[in-house]
C-alpha cells in the first residue's frame, strides 16, 4: 500500500480516533501491505467441482433448496470448510457457519459468504462464486499465517432463491406463517429447514440482533450485463434495490369482435397494452437506475374474435430509493385512471409483495473501493438489482457487496458464465476487503 | 303498393325487361299490395317454446350442434313446419328443408330460414329468431291463400355457431377433412351429422350448384348495439364483413427484471402491447365500419420479476372489402416491424384462419327495403360483421339480409334480447321481400 493509498483509506474508512489508532496495527499493516492473494486455480476448480450437484444435461445446475441435490452440495462444503481449517456448523435456521478465531476474542464476528442452492435450470455461478470465494479467502488466510483481529464466520445460507429463508431467519424477518410456505423442492420451509439439519422450533436461537456482526460482506455474480459489456471488473454495490409488486386486474367488457364498432368497445386488452406502455415511458422518463417491468399478462376470454373483458397483468418496480419507488406507482397509477377514462375501462392493483431497499455500508464500499484499486481492477458504483442475502444482514451491520461480471448478463440460465480471472479477481478483492474492515473495523 | 313505391321496386330491383314485363303479374302484385302481416303472437308464443330446449338456470340456453337438446330442438321445429302445411325433409348434411310448392314449376326455389344451435350459454334469439319467423311467414302465406311463383324452401341449417358447417355443405365449401373436427358436442362433424339424420358419406347429394337458388333470405338479430342505440327497426346487411385472423408471435430475450436496465432490454410484452395500440390506431385511422381486435394474449415465462422473452397474441381483421383488410394488414405488419426496431424484438404472423366477404345482392337488398318501407319502418343499410349462413349461400345465389335491434348489443350470452315487436316487425319484412323477390325473381 502506498501513502496515497492509505490517506485514501483513512478518509473513507476511518470512523473514530481509537480506529485511526488502532488501524496502525503493525501484522494487519504488513498483510494489507502484502496485498495477499487468493489460489484462483483452486477456486475455480472447487466450482467446478461443486457444479456436479444437481448438474443438468444441458449444463447449468437445478439445485433446490431442501433436495437431495442441495444436501449434498453442502455436505461437499463442509468438507471444504473442514479442509480449509474451518469449523462449520448448522444453525437452527438450516445455515452453515465455519468460524475462525481473531486474535481479539471482545471484538464481534465478520460474516461472509453466499448461498449455493439455484433455482430450477440455474447456472453454475449464482451464489456459487460467493460461497466458493468466502472459503478461499479463508483458506488463503490460513495458508499465509494471517489471523484476523475479529473472528471470521464463513456463512453459507439456506434456500437464498426462494426468498433469503436463511438470512431472514438470522436477521429476524423470517415470520412463523412463513415456515409453512411450500418451496420448489415440494417440502414446507420447516420441514426443508430440519431436512438441512436445522431446528425450526429453535429458530430463535438462530437470530442475530443489529450490532452483533462487525460487518458483512458477500461476492456474487453481477447478474445484469453492463460489467462486462463496459469492460469493468468489479462492481462495488451500492446497495440493494427495493421491490414493490402488484396484480392488476384491467375490467372492460368482453363482446363480439365482428359486431361490437370500435367506437363501442370496452377493450381491456387495448387499456392494458397502454398501461404497459406508459409503464416504460414513465420509468424512462427520469433520470436513474430504476427498473419497472409488467412480467405476467392474460386476457379474458381469450378467444381471436371477442374482444377481452378483462386482462390480468403484473407491475414491479424496483430502485434503491423507496420514495422514488411511490412517487412512480403514483405516477402509474394516475396514468391507469386516464387510460380507462379513455377507453372506458377500470384498473384496480393489489400489493403482491415489497421488499425494502437495503443500502449498503458507504465505509464499506470504500474499503471495497480500495483493495480493488491496490490490485489494480477498474470498479464501478452500482445498485444490485436483484435481491440478496446481503439485504437481511444490513438490518444488522455494515454490510459490503463485491460485484464481478457476468458474461452477456446471462443468468439465472444454464448459459451463465462468469469468467475465471474474473472471479478470482473477485475473490482478491473480497479478500483485501475483508482485511481492511478486519483493520478499522467499528464494532 | 303505391306509385312512387311502384317505380322504386322497379329502379332498385330490376334486371331485365322480361322480369319488368313479369312482375306485372296481377297476382303477385295483388299479394304485396295488401301487405299479408305475419302473426306476431304466435310468432313469439313458437319463440319461448323453443327456449325450453337446452335453457339454463341462469336464462338462454346451451344448444350445442349435435346434442341432446339440439335434436329435441329439430323435432318440435319440423313439427311446427308440419303445422305450417310444410313438408321438412333432413338432407345429407344433417339441414332441415321444408318445402312448399310453388305456381311455376320451372322456376328455382327461393330458401329461407336460419339455424337453431347455440354457442354455450348463449341466448334465446342468436339464430331462433330467423327460424321461427321462416316458419311463420310460411304458415302466415298459407292461412292468407297466397301460393308463389316459386317454389319455397324454409331451411334450418345445423351446427351454425360451430363453423356455418351445414350451411357450407350445401355450397360445397365443407372439405372432408373437416368432418373429423370435433365439435363442442364432443363429437365429430360426421357424427353429428349422422345423429341428425344426415348422412356424412352422402354429403354431395346435400350440394347445390350457383343458380340451383332464385335467392336466399334470413332474418337475424343484429348482435351489435347500433340498431336499439339509435331507434332503427331494421338492419339492411350490405354484406357480411370478411374476416383474417393470425396468430402473432414476438419474441425478445427472457431476462432478469431487477438487473437488466430499461435500455438493454428486449421486452416482448412492451413490444405486443405498442402492436395492440398501433391496430387500434390503424383500424381507427380511415373512415368506415372496418374492426380489428387483439383477443388472446400471453407472455411467457410470465412472472412478476421476469422481463417477457415471448408474447404470442391474435390479431383479426374484419370488413366488407377484402382489400382493404389487405391494406389496414399491411400497414399494421408494417408498424409492427418499426416496433421490432425500437424494441429489439422480431414479430412473425401466422395465419389462422379466412372468410372472404359475402356482399348481400343489391337488388335483394332494394326488395328489403321497399318491404321495410310499406310496413313504416325505419331502416339502416349495414355490415354484418358475424358470420352467417347466408354468406354460403350468397355463393350460390342473390342472398340478402334482415336485421333486427339486439337490445344492448349483447349476444352469445344468457341476456340476449330482441324485442316481441321488432321480431314481428322483422318476420314482416322477411314475408315482404319474399313476396317481392317471388314477383320479380331472377331465376
Amino acid at each position: 500500500m502506498n501513502r496515497r493509498d492509505f490517506a485514501a483509506l483513512l478518509a473513507g474508512g476511518l470512523a473514530s480516533a481509537p480506529a485511526f489508532a488502532e488501524s496502525l496495527g503493525s501484522i494487519a499493516r504488513a498483510s494489507v501491505r502484502m496485498a495477499p492473494r487468493v489460489d484462483g486455480a483452486r477456486l475455480n476448480r472447487h466450482l467446478t467441482e461443486l457444479s456436479r450437484f444437481g448438474a443438468n444435461p444441458q449444463g447449468g445446475v437445478t439445485r433446490l433448496a431442501y433436495s437431495d441435490a442441495d444436501r449434498q452440495a453442502r455436505e461437499y462444503v463442509m468438507g471444504l470448510m473442514r479442509d480449509a481449517a474451518l469449523t462449520p456448523e448448522i444453525d437452527a435456521a438450516g445455515n452453515i457457519f465455519a468460524a475462525r478465531p481473531g486474535r481479539d476474542r471482545s471484538r464481534k464476528p465478520i460474516l461472509f459468504g453466499s448461498h449455493i442452492d439455484s433455482v430450477p435450470e440455474g447456472g453454475n455461478y449464482d451464489g456459487n462464486v460467493g460461497s466458493m470465494a468466502a472459503i478461499e479467502v479463508a483458506q488463503s488466510l490460513g495458508e499465509q499465517g494471517i489471523v484476523t483481529r475479529h473472528p471470521l464466520q464463513v456463512v453459507i445460507w439456506q434456500n437464498e432463491e426462494g426468498g433469503l429463508y436463511g438470512s431472514r431467519a438470522v436477521s429476524g424477518q423470517l415470520t412463523a406463517e412463513e415456515l409453512q410456505n411450500v418451496s420448489r423442492s415440494g417440502k414446507t420451509i420447516a420441514d426443508g429447514i430440519a431436512f438441512l439439519g436445522g431446528d425450526p422450533q429453535r429458530l430463535a436461537s438462530a437470530r442475530r440482533a443489529k450490532g452483533d456482526i462487525a460487518g458483512y460482506l458477500e461476492l456474487h455474480i453481477e447478474q445484469g450485463g453492463t460489467l462486462d459489456r463496459d469492460h469493468v471488473d468489479i462492481g462495488i454495490v451500492e446497495g440493494i434495490v427495493g421491490i414493490k409488486q402488484w396484480e392488476v386486474t384491467v375490467t372492460g367488457f368482453a363482446n363480439h369482435a365482428g359486431t361490437t364498432p370500435m367506437d363501442e368497445r370496452h377493450d381491456a386488452l387495448l387499456a392494458a397494452a397502454r398501461f404497459v406502455d406508459a409503464v416504460n415511458k414513465t420509468v424512462t422518463s427520469i433520470p436513474g437506475r430504476q427498473v419497472g417491468t409488467v412480467g405476467r399478462m392474460q386476457a379474458f376470454p381469450g378467444a381471436p374474435n371477442v374482444i377481452p373483458g378483462e386482462v390480468v397483468c403484473t407491475l414491479e418496480l424496483r430502485d434503491l430509493d423507496a420514495a422514488k419507488i411511490d412517487s412512480l406507482y403514483a405516477s402509474i397509477a394516475a396514468k391507469a385512471t386516464r387510460i380507462g377514462g379513455d377507453t372506458g375501462t377500470t384498473f384496480s392493483f393489489r400489493p403482491l409483495h415489497e421488499n425494502v431497499p437495503a443500502p449498503s455500508d458507504p465505509r464499506v464500499r470504500s474499503l471495497i473501493a480500495d483493495a480493488a484499486r491496490e490490485l489494480g481492477l477498474s470498479t464501478r458504483v452500482m445498485p444490485s438489482g436483484a435481491g440478496h442475502d446481503a439485504q437481511a444482514m444490513a438490518m444488522i451491520g455494515p454490510m459490503g457487496m463485491i460485484f464481478v461480471p457476468s458474461v452477456g448478463g446471462i443468468s439465472h440460465a444454464p448459459k451463465e458464465l462468469s469468467r475465471p480471472a474474473d472471479i478470482t479477481n473477485g475473490a482478491n478483492v473480497l479478500m483485501g476487503a475483508l482485511l481492511r474492515l478486519d483493520e478499522v473495523g467499528w464494532a
